[in-house]
């Protein structure tokens, strides 16, 4: 595609990925924060649905979806099962958007792509930036909202902490040939397994096995899969899925989010 | 009501309709795309939690909405079985409004109820407006939200594709005196049940059956209805609904999205 | 914190609270009702997954998330059992912001805790400002959303109805020594419990008795609370929860929104 980016606009997105869910009034009030402090920025929701505290799935909802976002995106993810203790929190730049974001590997599969062109650790006893009084349980609304606010205001990150050094990725997708255990990072409202391997041109799997069945069969489209039989297609990132048609392949496969599956190459 | 339109503003909004839900991050990636390109442009969601592949359930919410969203707003429906097939994709004008659609039958009740103003069928070939690589399971992403974003930025139609024939609506309303047959549109939250049964003065039915059980009582608010038992109303689209004062319709009629039911005229 | 606020915006935005939850296309209803009468303004969504009817949980959701959002918001509560009755539809300003919501308690919350600045009683029978024909099941779409608008465009209270009485809280905290009795407001995505007592450091209390188990460990973080075993915290908005480390505190518990549950002072 020739790409027709209109004039860049005065702000670029915030763009939100917790594990909040919808049930409750997290993500609104991280919102009402960012409106209180950058009345003119938008924010755009990601998703709230990761499974709690499920850093990996989280690392891949963020890597399959960020290079669809603007230049100067701001990211703030917050699925942070270490809340309220020492963790650390990273700013990181990367590819002109910024990542703020637990220290716990949810920004791994972004770092593992691309250069990471700055790293900032947040100081929270930073009062200027933070909500004061600063609680220990939710700190998607004292910390990363008006954080992200100032990110996106133009605030540079050495304003916020010290320079970090960059994490060094401990979640990988299985790319290698001859890799045998690989895992399922999500399952997709439609039953879609989406796991972790993914395939290149030279280093493509035969089949997967997925709860003792193995899975040989390869589709181009959903819609050219047989009726009820797993099949294999790369989806719409470059990952390895098993889909059924018309079915939910997770359910059918008894297959879950985090579960080890084995890569077949012959 | 006298319409308190204010000026007109610089971009009426887009507003999706997808079967996509909210557990994974296709609805914010489709927003990804769309602020990529016209970042000053606005996105309402309708809803994401279309029946999966439910193209009548979909029809119908579009249909119930569409008129209360400003002229010029561009509807992104993306309920789609055939996608990455060679199943046709739509721009249809329709009263002052554009609608991004499969031709799979998802525009029937707004088609069904309107003057189709142009009809425009998109060429998956023309790269200038969609996203490459074009994915074969993911056109929210390559296709719909680009093309979204430039029918909002004033690219004419005929940019996108041919100019091509109205579709032929297939899904209709039941409303003429005598039809028996009838089907259950939605289920809603509250549970109420939501049928293709489109009443008019002259054409009131008597009740309706469904699950073997008659329904013959009307009331005119939810609260007047007495506990416990199902009742008619007119819904707030003019359709008939049956609803369960403080109870769970559907669950206590055993109704499902989709089922016949039976229209009693007498 | 020393707070930032950037510059007023033109507008604030319209924060909706409800139960209608994400399976239909209500709320995107109301929003293109919005966007057509208000077409520069911003809606946020605090939260649509209110218990169905459930006053009490939204009086909570709303009162824990209001402080956060800028001055001006106009907050539009539908959570309306009595829809299409005569009921009355209250305008109240409180904290510089605007509260629109029927007068069933929902506001409760909010009044106990502010001055309320002015009361409005919104007529129905004013036909200038809400939708035309006026249903009698949707009036977050003909009368909630369009109200909500016209106030953020700046059209004075009198102009909706005539002054009102100010409600009188029938909804309260639990916050005074020796109360014994107290009810559980939410259970949140990750299966905290949270409770309607306020504690004071003057009035903390030494646990909690639900479903027949007492409850006596207080923590500090999440983090810190041993693995498996119910303890007390305080929660980001100053009430007492009950949680559990890595599992869901309230199926643990069998505890429910609504549930009484009983204050141990000693």
């Amino acid at each position: 595609m020739k790409r027709f980016f209109a004039s860049r606009p005065s702000y670029a997105p915030i763009a939100l990925l917790t594990d909040f869910g919808s049930e409750d009034s997290y993500v609104g009030t991280m919102k009402g924060v960012i409106a209180s402090l950058h009345p003119d920025v938008r924010t755009i929701d990601i998703c709230h649905s990761v499974s709690r505290q499920n850093v990996r799935e989280a690392a891949y909802l963020l890597w399959s979806s960020y290079p669809f976002f603007p230049q100067g995106t701001v990211f703030v993810v917050v699925v942070d099962p270490g809340v309220g203790t020492d963790r650390r929190i990273l700013l990181l730049r990367i590819a002109s958007r910024w990542f703020l974001a637990p220290d716990n590997g949810v920004l791994d599969f972004v770092v593992g792509d691309q250069v990471v062109e700055s790293a900032t650790s947040i100081a929270l006893e930073n009062s200027r930036y933070i909500l004061s009084p600063l609680s220990n349980t939710f700190h998607g609304r004292d910390v990363f909202a008006p954080i992200g606010a100032f990110v996106s205001l133009g605030v540079p990150p050495e304003e916020f902490g010290k320079k970090s050094d960059v994490p060094l990725p401990q979640n990988k997708f299985v790319s290698a040939k001859r890799a045998r255990f690989a895992s399922i990072l999500h399952i997709d409202r439609f039953g879609n397994i989406i796991t972790d391997v993914r395939p290149t041109p030279k280093n493509l799997p035969k089949g997967l096995s997925i709860s003792g069945k193995s899975i040989r069969r390869w589709v181009r489209t959903y819609e050219e899969a047989p009726s009820g039989s797993p099949c294999l297609i790369i989806g719409s990132s470059g990952l390895l899925e098993v889909c059924v048609k018309n079915d939910h392949a997770a359910k059918k496969l008894k297959a879950r989010t985090g579960s080890p599956i084995r890569v077949l190459w012959a």
